[in-house]
């Protein structure tokens, strides 16, 4: 096998109460990528898409976790890579998670699944640390392992891999920029021992209803007392989007990542696609142009096709 | 039926790294409790220990819970309760829980257990504020419901379950005072947003270690980087205590509530009385009188007999 097709899915990071620790992976949208070895130490990387990516591997996303690769094998090979891309970069739904992630995992099988998940993470990183300078993994992780997953540590890298319970996902990307650099930038460095206390409590909520599979549970653990209400002022339409789809039956959601893409985790699809309709009005009305998707959580993350 | 005897066991809170939510009940010590029905709506205690606690029943921890009870039912009855406490006043095992709790079980079972154990938290917590004058339930909520419990949120109380797996738990309570509002005057108001992180990610883990039965991702979750590092110092012994239990293989452990007793928590118990000969040893050369027990994780709670 010389050449390998590969959909990478998009991921939302944080989880509402799980900031910078939790992350899940999504049926939609995904990255459509080949990859191909080649002989020689050599990468290429042509995008079929409209976005202008840099095409230097050390500089792209999907380049340089190839590069690290490369440094520990000892085969005289490379890779060629072909990237369409379908999540918007700065849509807030690991747009550069899914180029870092699906390569990896192209290039795993191609070398016959030398590397474990684990360790393709830690080469995925390599390619958050170009798109936003931090070696992050919490949309690299959930985009490989699938499901929902916890980075306890990040140095080491410790990934708890949690299976949840099946699981609606309604998603609105309002096409408006919320840098990330900006979306960290306005956070407190200090916060309340007493929030971070309920913030806790609602995480230990939030992991121990995915475990068990207890929906409400899940739906009370929702609660954000720390980085919501400082985020959520960057994007139009959050509080009337979440305030409805709550009313609507949501078990609850937030700020995809850094933004702007918001989320609401349903039980059943009825509910969920209630949830679309009002994500659609809120910014039918806002005049503000919008993608949605209302899709469930992939527990298998990037699939080879 | 008009009189029960009951066994009220000790309990260990915040469970290093769920400061203020997660607790935990064990199988040793106990106190022993008899509760008698009688007319008329009046409440008397007796204790056969030499603890001079107050008698009257509103400055009792066990006393408010009673009252509390007799408040919501029509009946013309009172309770006499007589109280042998084996855990010691100011020990950080819930002394004032095990009253609390012992009580409001024993008085529910009397009355035909007309009560939620939701609902025998929320009377046992008047007994804390007793205490310590704050309506805490990371005691009272174990040694009711027995396990590990989190308390996702005090108000409105919401109390998650968890059945951990076999764990064996070795206690010290060394004979000094450590005054539960000092140990949380010495607390920082405010942490660093990265600190308050990594306890999330801990307690997320240690949730999903103990519903998972997964032992490694428990010990790799005990840590605690907000509240041990300040509290650590008021117990002489401790960082001696922790590193040689760490090396004689203990999965992890701290302060147990506000202290001044220490827990280690051990997958066998080889290693649970290793941890017991290590803490007796840094005691006694540092000339401190102590209590130790190896014992188990109690998933009942409160017993009657």
């Amino acid at each position: 096998m010389n050449s390998i097709k590969i959909k990478s899915p998009a991921t939302v990071a944080n989880l509402v109460c799980g900031f910078d620790v939790l992350g899940m992976c999504l049926h939609e949208p995904n990255d459509e990528m080949e990859v191909k070895l080649i002989t020689g130490k050599k990468i290429t990387i042509h995008s079929t898409d409209g976005y202008a990516l840099p095409s230097d591997p050390q500089l792209n996303t999907a380049g340089a976790p190839l590069i690290e690769i490369l440094k520990t094998i000892d085969d005289d090979i490379g890779f060629e890579v072909c990237i369409k891309k379908n999540i918007k970069p700065g849509s807030g739904l690991g747009s550069s998670a899914a180029s870092a992630a699906g390569v990896v995992v192209a290039a795993n099988h191609l070398l016959g699944n030398r590397f474990t998940k684990n360790e393709l993470v830690q080469f995925a990183m390599f390619g958050e640390k170009v798109a936003s300078g931090v070696k992050h993994a919490d949309n690299v992780a959930p985009g490989i392992f699938g499901g929902v997953t916890l980075i306890r540590c990040i140095f080491p890298l410790d990934i708890v891999s949690i299976t949840p319970p099946p699981l609606f996902v309604t998603v609105v990307h309002p096409q408006i920029e919320v840098k990330t650099s900006d979306a960290r930038q306005i956070l407190r460095k200090e916060v309340l021992l007493k929030d971070a206390i309920k913030q806790w409590g609602n995480i230990a909520g939030l992991v121990a209803g995915l475990v068990k599979g207890d929906y409400d549970l899940i739906g009370r653990s929702l609660e954000d007392v720390i980085i919501e209400p400082v985020r959520s002022i960057l994007i139009p339409g959050f509080d009337t989007i979440k305030k409805q789809c709550k009313e609507a039956g949501v078990l609850g959601g937030g700020i995809s990542g850094s933004g702007p893409s918001l989320f609401m985790l349903s039980k059943d699809k009825v509910t969920a696609v209630a949830a679309e309709n009002i994500m659609k009005d809120v910014y039918n009305q806002l005049g503000l142009d919008y993608h949605t998707y209302v899709t469930t959580i992939n527990n298998e993350g990037c699939r080879v096709l």
